[in-house]
């Protein structure tokens, strides 16, 4: 027996392709939905998802708006740019990039961003609705695209138990959040946690976002388990997962690949999200 | 050995006193700081909670509205009267006694409650900033009172194993976002999840906030762990707790009593934050 290898790529794909309709069916050129991206800074990895985001976007016929306000920008002038983007009737969905530069204070960056165009759903009022279990139209992408994998092929969530390495606003908490929605029993596991490889190994489910390479091994993993392998970072090698795959796949009864998971489902995600938000914006306020 | 029974009655007190010096300090008279509470419908118990809360502001110089909408009433017409609270300078905090009557739509009504006037916890704003783990004024008054209960007893959290029955919005799921919060590691269960007994028995601290009463007994507690209480149900014999005490207090470490345990602290959080509101309003903005 081996692991399912999940092909995240495919099911981006097929999202993309469900997608490419409504955004035609809400309007083309300037009646598109418009998105858009603030990325401060120079960081270079942001820049290269910046990038695949406008690309995206782009095929999909998503009208793709870039801003690039100067690494040495002042809070306040950031919270102006994004106020300004949140009055914009033409835009639909914004995205701050993170991370923004060390003398930034993020959170009056992302409360700035207007709920209703709130694509990352970073916004207190979008992750407050999340953690108390309400109807949202938004959730951070890369955890719902984790949710939407394991949909798509079928592993049992409700009743099982699930464990999340990391509690990172971006992905630990909201992952651990969704699946409390979905009725998982979750255990939110972080660097303080002891005895980590006992309390992964119970998990029906595993989600690795501690961004330490290769820390998950065989011995983290209960038989027949989900691993989400949610890390990524950047090596000579190229990207490299938390999950060490060759130990890891003869056990596992799913696995997500570091490339090719979990990563081209943050993107489609987001641009799902984006497209709600401009259904939502059209259906209910004179723009 | 037997558990060390926490007196929360005796905290509470200690509370009160601390705050009617913070009272004093801000104003008296129509100067105090004034908490609102919307009690609509006919339940008996939150007519009792809500004359509680009535008494104990008014001990300390708070001053104390309530508003008792009929049970006729809409959603709409609840709406406009929180707006009203919201909107008048004289309130600092605004309280929606829970649950509502059938009829009404909770959300919206909890929705129009100015987050800076939100004692207790329960806007989504308010309720985000506690999931994001951002710094935040207020969270809800009962799992407040369990943290603060475990403070006074040096209770150790950081680094520890807890478990939290039940996921409800007012205890259950800001529970786990505080314990996650300082550093414990947090398991979230609820009526989806199979072999509790055991995931709590893992527990050095355990949380149940089921309803269930006396569902809880030595079978799921660790030797030594701490055991909060916070169901409340009420019976021909008075208030019975989760927690069967005869079974488990020879085997906890600490163990809050009902009554006299967790009860007593609710309020007293509640005219904490009422009373930290008021500071921020009156440091803040113009009034």
């Amino acid at each position: 027996m081996s692991a399912v290898i999940i092909d995240g790529a495919a099911v981006a794909a097929r999202i993309r392709d469900e997608l490419a309709g409504d955004v035609l069916a809400i309007g083309e050129g300037a009646a598109a939905p418009g998105l858009a991206v603030v990325l401060c800074g120079d960081d270079p990895a942001s820049a290269v998802y910046v990038r695949n985001k406008g690309r995206v976007a782009e095929k999909l016929g998503i009208r793709f708006q870039l801003h690039t306000p100067p690494a040495s920008s002042s809070t306040g002038e950031l919270v102006a740019l994004v106020r300004s983007l949140s009055d914009d009737p033409a835009i639909d969905g914004i995205i701050v990039q993170l991370p923004l530069p060390r003398h930034i204070e993020p959170d009056p960056v992302i409360d700035a961003v207007a709920p209703e165009k709130d694509a990352d759903g970073f916004h207190p009022v979008n992750f407050g609705r999340l953690a108390e279990g309400r109807p949202s139209l938004v959730t951070p992408g890369t955890p719902a695209g984790c949710m939407e994998l394991m949909r798509r092929y079928d592993v049992p969530i409700e009743g099982r138990r699930a464990a999340v390495i990391g509690r990172s606003t971006i992905v630990g908490r909201p992952m651990a959040l969704l699946l409390t929605n979905a009725h998982a029993t979750v255990t939110l596991c972080h660097s303080k946690t002891a005895a980590l490889p006992a309390i992964c190994r119970e998990a029906d489910i595993l989600v690795a976002a501690a961004g330490r390479p290769g820390m998950v091994d065989a011995t983290y993993v209960k038989p027949g388990a989900c691993v989400i392998d949610v890390g990524i970072t950047p090596t000579v090698d190229g990207l490299v997962g938390d999950v060490d795959r060759d130990s890891v796949e003869p056990v596992a009864g799913w696995l997500t690949p570091v490339p090719g998971g979990v990563g081209p489902m943050t993107i489609a995600m987001l641009m799902r999200h984006t497209v709600s938000l401009a259904l939502a914006r059209r259906h209910t306020a004179p723009v």
